[in-house]
């Protein structure tokens, strides 16, 4: 980042939430979300690749973080206690954020182009679950079937916590919807 | 479909399916699929969208049989006996496709944009049994709890049937990661 644009990537971000809330996603140029944000076309294009990236920037931080937890995570651990520390990391990464959130759901919701993207971004993240869990010596198919339900629960709880008005905290709606996992895989 | 084009739609993805083995996804023209079959590229787009979606031209109907089964299943099954049953259903359509299958999932994994549309598609499937299960009466979470692990374990289930040489049969390996699902989620 150049020192006479402080925190543009994060100005980036707010201006085109803020922008695609308004006017709605397709309506939203990249000039004006820089106008928007004090900045030049050529700073946006320094930071996000194109119109969707800057709703998913955090996410690469979030990536790393679910991976080195799993890395730090005692060797004995069971791989779905594993999976749960892992969310539960990144879930405190979204603590203070609800607001901020509901308003990017309403965006990604509104528009097939991003739902898609965060699809993918879901799947990335469960498959880098898997290889962390056979990289600590977990076996196929546990490894995948722990990190595909780990990220199905991350996912229902996450829509749980975007869709209500108060904010519940997302770690306990994670730790909630493991539990109701746990009850309807046995048949409960 | 018309009268002078016998199985026109069976063609079609046949000849795409082999060419895209043969040269590549990207490397494959519409008219060269529409002339490999003996049609015209007229015929094509009457079947299809575009090049992506003879590959996926299968999966209405499974999408329809899954919400089929859903409801003929007796009123007071448990959820992820719902779940079960829907996708052994599934399953059964896969029978003698083996082949098929894994000629289809080496075409898929070698493109970005076919591992996006099958992921897409998966998630469609989540999102419409999870509806079925609401329409039952099952409660949220439990009924998107239920239906994302239920995909999650058919995806686990076919990626390892297209994986495998031998054909165990994909409904086979769907009980088996059903089971696995179990184990991992209670924590053994």
């Amino acid at each position: 980042m150049s020192r006479w644009e402080p925190n543009a990537r994060g100005r980036l971000e707010q201006a085109a939430l803020d922008l695609y809330s308004e006017r709605g996603f397709e309506q939203t140029t990249v000039a004006e979300i820089a106008k928007r944000a004090g900045l030049t076309e050529r700073t946006y294009f320094r930071h996000f690749a194109d119109k969707r990236e800057v709703l998913f920037g955090g996410t690469g931080p979030l990536h790393d973080l679910l991976m080195n937890t799993v890395a730090a995570v005692p060797e004995s651990t069971a791989p779905i206690a594993v999976v749960t520390v892992a969310l539960d990391a990144v879930a405190a990464v979204f603590q203070g954020r609800h607001a901020h959130s509901r308003k990017r759901q309403a965006v990604i919701v509104a528009n097939p182009e991003l739902r898609e993207r965060e699809l993918i971004k879901m799947a990335a993240w469960s498959a880098a679950l898997a290889d962390a869990l056979r990289r600590r010596g977990v076996a196929d198919p546990a490894a995948s079937l722990a990190a595909e339900a780990g990220i199905a629960v991350f996912k229902v709880a996450y829509e749980r916590w975007v869709g209500e008005a108060e904010d519940r905290g997302l770690a306990r709606l994670v730790r909630e919807s493991f539990d109701e996992l746990k009850a309807v895989t046995v048949g409960e």
